[in-house]
């Protein structure tokens, strides 16, 4: 299965915008996208995930699936991480992996779950 | 099309658990039954949203719609709003009710918003 990886584009960060720098949601999409995405998982543009206090935010989904969000997340220091996370999430079976295999920024900073729209499979 | 509204249970709304009284999450579930689901709301118990700090907690979703978490919802305060803002999702032909007829719960404690899976209908 094929899961999705949103990443909040339009995220400042808490911060006033630079004139002529990216926001710090742009920057982590596109740190994620130079970094290149492990098997079983795409990535997608989010515009705004609603969660602004806590960014920059990302997102993992996939059908029949708890849904995940989490904050914090940091463009230069936790690309590795959220990356071995969605690998994880795409390899269990049921997108439910176990906590200690969990990478430390899912397990400190998840800002909520939602579960899946129909049983997982 | 028939829309569900997640309620988290087992939230203790970061209060110390007294043996003899039930948990916040589940006395808010238990108000929004005795309460009534409006047409096209169905309610589903949920054992942690994973907002325990944000608690006590809700979420909408449905087929093709962005999903939305919601925090600090009050099982004395919230009922009637949370069941219009409910109504108003399930009413919504894409989920996306405009901002001013949301109630204010909705607008002021939102957690995060998910994308649907698969582009909006």
């Amino acid at each position: 299965m094929t899961i999705t990886l949103h990443v909040c584009v339009t995220c400042r960060r808490g911060l006033p915008d630079a004139d002529d720098s990216p926001r710090a949601g742009a920057a982590l999409h596109q740190a994620l996208v130079r970094a290149g995405m492990p098997d079983g998982v795409r990535i997608v543009a989010a515009e705004c995930l609603s969660a602004c206090d806590n960014g920059c935010n990302i997102a993992l989904s996939a059908p029949g699936r708890w849904s995940y969000v989490y904050g914090h997340m940091d463009p230069e220091a936790h690309v590795a991480d959220i990356l071995a996370g969605a690998a994880a999430y795409a390899a269990a079976p049921d997108g439910i992996v176990p906590w200690r295999e969990r990478p430390v920024i899912f397990r400190k900073q998840s800002l909520a779950r939602i579960p899946p729209l129909e049983p997982a499979k």
